[in-house]
C-alpha cells in the first residue's frame, strides 16, 4: 500500500488518521489548486463558489486542459459517481454541488455512475441486489440537487453495462494485475470482480469525444491515475481531475463520513429531530472541557465538526461562518450555541432536499443512460 | 502452468506437443467417458454418434447429473461458443456438430457464446471491432448446421453483456487472483481483462434454473474447473461437460487447428480448389516415403490427418472408413487416393454448408439472444 509512513493512509476503500493534504498532495502526486489556474477557474465561470475560495476543492489533475477546451469551443463533460453501500449522506453531497455548479456554469453534460458492482465486490455480505437498490436511493438525492434532465445522464454499471464494457475492455487491455497492485495494493486474495473493476470505473471518462472533468473525494485519485496512464495508449484523452477533502465523520477529524455507520454521519433522509440528537449527542466539539473554560480559551474550529460542516457544505455565506467562527474561537459562542446553529441549518437545507429528493422519483426516467448504437448483427 | 512434464501442454490459449490423453484426463481430473455412462447416454439419445463410438468425444464431468435431470423431467440445456479469433475451420465445427445432435435427441436448449472480448484481450493486435466481426462470420457457421431456432441463442459477449455481467459478477467475486493464477498459469504482466474473463465465460453456465451440459474442446475445460468450484457457493448447479479431443491442423499431429494460420485449417469458406491444394500440399502423411515402399508396407492411420479428418469429421458412415482404414493400412490405398477421398468428401460436405451458410445471413436476427427483464430504475 503505498506509504501509511505520514501517519495517515487515504485508498479509495478507507482513510484512516488525520490527513496532511500538502504531504496527501505530494504523496499523490497531484498539484495544489490556487494562484492562476483558480482564478481562471472563477473568471471563466463568471462567479465563485465557496467550496472554492475555502479550499473545500484544493487540488487537481490537468484542470488546465478541461479550461483550454471550454476556451477553444469543444467544452469539457463532466462524470462523478457513488458507489451505493447504503444511504446518501452529506459528504456524498459535496463533490455533486460542486458539479451542478460547474454544469450550470459551463454549459457541461455530466455523467453520473453507480457502481453497484463495486460495493457487491468490496462490500462483504451485500448483494448485487441491495446494492441496486442503494443506488435508486442515491439517485434520487442526486436528481434533488437540480441537474439539468437535457444534460445529465445516470449510469448503473450492472444496468448499463452494454456503454460501459467495451470501453472498459479497451481498458482492461492495457492494465495488467502488477499495475493494480501498485495503485491499489491488491493481493492474491483480491477478487477479480475487484481487479477488474476500475477498468469500469475509467469507462465513462471515454463517452464524448473531449475531456472529462471529474469532481471527486481525493480518495477515489487513485483509479484515474491508472486511467490517465493508459489514456494515451489508446489514443484517448487524460481525464482531469478536480479534487475535494475528506468530510469527517460526526466522531471527528481522521477517517471519513462513512455510508455504513448510520451514527457516524447525516444522512439525506434523517428527520429534523434524528438530525439534533445526531449533532447534540456525537458531533465532535472542539470546545473546552466546561463552559467556564471555554469562554475564557475559546474552541478550536479546525477540529470541531459542527463548525466544519458549516465551513464545507450548510453555511456558504462568508460574512456569517467568520462571525460563527470568531464567536467560537473568543468562546462567546459555545458549543451547544454553535450545534444549534449546525443543526437549524442542516435541517432547513434537509426540508428543502427531501422534498425535492421525493419529486425526483417520477423524474428519475428522464435522467438514466438511453442505450443507443447499432445493435448486432449489424449486416 | 500446470504439467508440461509428460511432452505435451494443454491450455485455453494454446496446446502443444503429442497428447496423451490418457494422461491428460489424469493431469485434469475428467473421467473417461465409456462404459456405462456411455451406453445410457446413447440408450437416452436413442441413438449412438460417430463421435462417441469413435472416442472423439472421450472425457465428461458430471455428464451423469444432466441425463439425470433429463430422466427426471427437469431436463437439462446446452451450451458452447467460439473465441472469434477468424474464420471458422473443421475442428470448430466438431463440438458445434455434436451440440446440435445433442438438441436434437433431448430437445435441450442451446446458448452459443461468441467471446469478442477473450480475442481481443488475448491476440495481439486484435480489436474489439475485428473480433465482433469474426463473430458474426462465425455464427453464420453455427446456424447452417441446423440448430432450431426457438431453442437457440446466440450470445455476443459485447452485445449482451447486460445478460452475463451481474452472473459473471458474482462468479468473480468468489474467484481471486491467486485461482486464476492457478489454473491458467496468469502472471503479473496479465490483463485485468483476461484475469476477469473467465467470469463471463462462465456466466451463461448460470442462463437456467436446471444443470448445463457443455460440449467443448479439451482446452477449455480449466474455465470450467474454477466455474465448477464457485458454483456451489453461490447455490448454483455445477455445469456438467463432455470434452472432444484436439482437431488437429493439416500439417499434423501435435497442437490444435489453428484460426490464426489458414495454410494450417480447412475454413468453411475454402473453395473446392483451395481445399484440394491444402490438402495435396499440406496435409500431414502417414505413408511411406515412395509408392513402392507404401505397397510394401502401408500407412500409419494413427498419425495420416486425411484418415483422422474423415474419421474425426467428415466420414460418419463406419463401414465406409473401415474400408479406407484397412486399404490405407494394407498399402493398398496410396496416400495420393487417400487424400483424394477427402477432398471429395470435405467438398460434398463443405457445397452443402456453404449454400445453408449463406441462407444464415437472413435468419441470424431469430437466432440472437433478445435481453429481458426489468429496467433499472424498477420503482
Amino acid at each position: 500500500m503505498p506509504g501509511a509512513e505520514d501517519g495517515f493512509e487515504v485508498t479509495p476503500w478507507g482513510v484512516r488518521g488525520s490527513i496532511d493534504y500538502d504531504r496527501l498532495t505530494e504523496r499523490f502526486g497531484t498539484e495544489r489548486l490556487g494562484g492562476e489556474l483558480l482564478g481562471r477557474l472563477r473568471r471563466l465561470a463568471g462567479e465563485d463558489h465557496f467550496m472554492l475560495r475555502r479550499g473545500i476543492f484544493f487540488s487537481h489533475r490537468d484542470l488546465g486542459r478541461a479550461l483550454d477546451a471550454h476556451e477553444d469551443g469543444r467544452g469539457f463533460f463532466l462524470y462523478t459517481g457513488r458507489g451505493p453501500s447504503g444511504g446518501t449522506h452529506i459528504g456524498h453531497l459535496v463533490p455533486w454541488v460542486f458539479a451542478k455548479w460547474l454544469q450550470d456554469r459551463f454549459g457541461a453534460t455530466m455523467y453520473f455512475q453507480l457502481t453497484d458492482d463495486e460495493k457487491f465486490y468490496s462490500k462483504k455480505g451485500m448483494t448485487l441486489e441491495e446494492a441496486r437498490g442503494h443506488a435508486y436511493e442515491n439517485a434520487l438525492d442526486f436528481v434533488a440537487l437540480g441537474f439539468d434532465p437535457g444534460k445529465t445522464r445516470i449510469i448503473l454499471d450492472t444496468e448499463h453495462i452494454r456503454t460501459l464494457y467495451p470501453l472498459a475492455a479497451k481498458v482492461a487491455a492495457k492494465i495488467n494485475y502488477s499495475n493494480t497492485k501498485a495503485a491499489f495494493g491488491f493481493t492474491g486474495e483480491t477478487s477479480i470482480g475487484m481487479i477488474f473493476y476500475t477498468a469500469l470505473q475509467s469507462a465513462p471518462c471515454f463517452l464524448e469525444d473531449r475531456p472529462v472533468l471529474i469532481p471527486l473525494g481525493v480518495d477515489q485519485d487513485p483509479h484515474f491515475r491508472l486511467t490517465r496512464d493508459v489514456a494515451p495508449k489508446l489514443g484517448l484523452e487524460k481525464p482531469a481531475l478536480i479534487h475535494n477533502v475528506m468530510i469527517p465523520g460526526l466522531r471527528g477529524p481522521g477517517g471519513k463520513m462513512s455510508a455504513s455507520d448510520a451514527s457516524d454521519a447525516l444522512y439525506t433522509t434523517d428527520d429534523p429531530d434524528t438530525v439534533k440528537k445526531k449533532i447534540n449527542r456525537r458531533a465532535f466539539s472542539g470546545g473546552q472541557a466546561d463552559v467556564e473554560a471555554h469562554r475564557r480559551l475559546g474552541g478550536d474550529t479546525d477540529v470541531d465538526v459542527s463548525y466544519q460542516y458549516l465551513r464545507m457544505f450548510f453555511e456558504p455565506d462568508d460574512a456569517k461562518l467568520a462571525r460563527i467562527r470568531d464567536g467560537y474561537r473568543s468562546g462567546s459562542v459555545t458549543t451547544g450555541e454553535l450545534k444549534a446553529v449546525l443543526i437549524g441549518a442542516a435541517n432547513r437545507f434537509l426540508e428543502g432536499h427531501q422534498k425535492r429528493r421525493e419529486e425526483a422519483r417520477g423524474m428519475l426516467g428522464r435522467f438514466v443512460l438511453e442505450e443507443g448504437g447499432a445493435r448486432w448483427p449489424e449486416r
